[in-house]
């Protein structure tokens, strides 16, 4: 079995409420010095061994991004 | 400017529904080969060089995680 980290972040352009609203609660709670937060999903898969890093790749786009809005990237870490 | 990722994960003892519809899905859509599929979040922190591991540390446990049901990591990255 494979350890596989998927990565999924909003786009750059796109507004992030979520992250928005975590930036802006800090300082309220006595947390300065932190100027922006993104909120992004992070998902941890077990793989077989024979599937592929395309493969994987059409796992990220059409089932765990919505790439209209938000960039992914896949890597294989140590399980 | 330091950029810090702080990942969130449900503890293996939480069922996470998430997850394991994304894995139930893909077998039905001609994914096989995948077991498990855990569905956490991903925090990107732009923050002031001075801020240290420990304040990261609480902000991630107070205001990122809820240590009850999730675990989490700080660590600082290449920006």
């Amino acid at each position: 079995m494979a350890r596989v980290v998927v990565d999924v972040m909003p786009k750059q352009e796109i507004l992030d409420p979520q992250g928005q609203a975590v930036a802006n609660a800090l300082p309220r709670q006595g947390f300065e010095g932190v100027s922006q937060v993104r909120q992004g999903k992070r998902f941890e898969l077990e793989v077989d061994e024979n599937v592929d890093d395309d493969t994987l790749a059409r796992i990220a786009e059409n089932f765990l991004a919505n790439p209209v809005i938000e960039d992914w990237a896949v890597r294989r870490v140590e399980s």
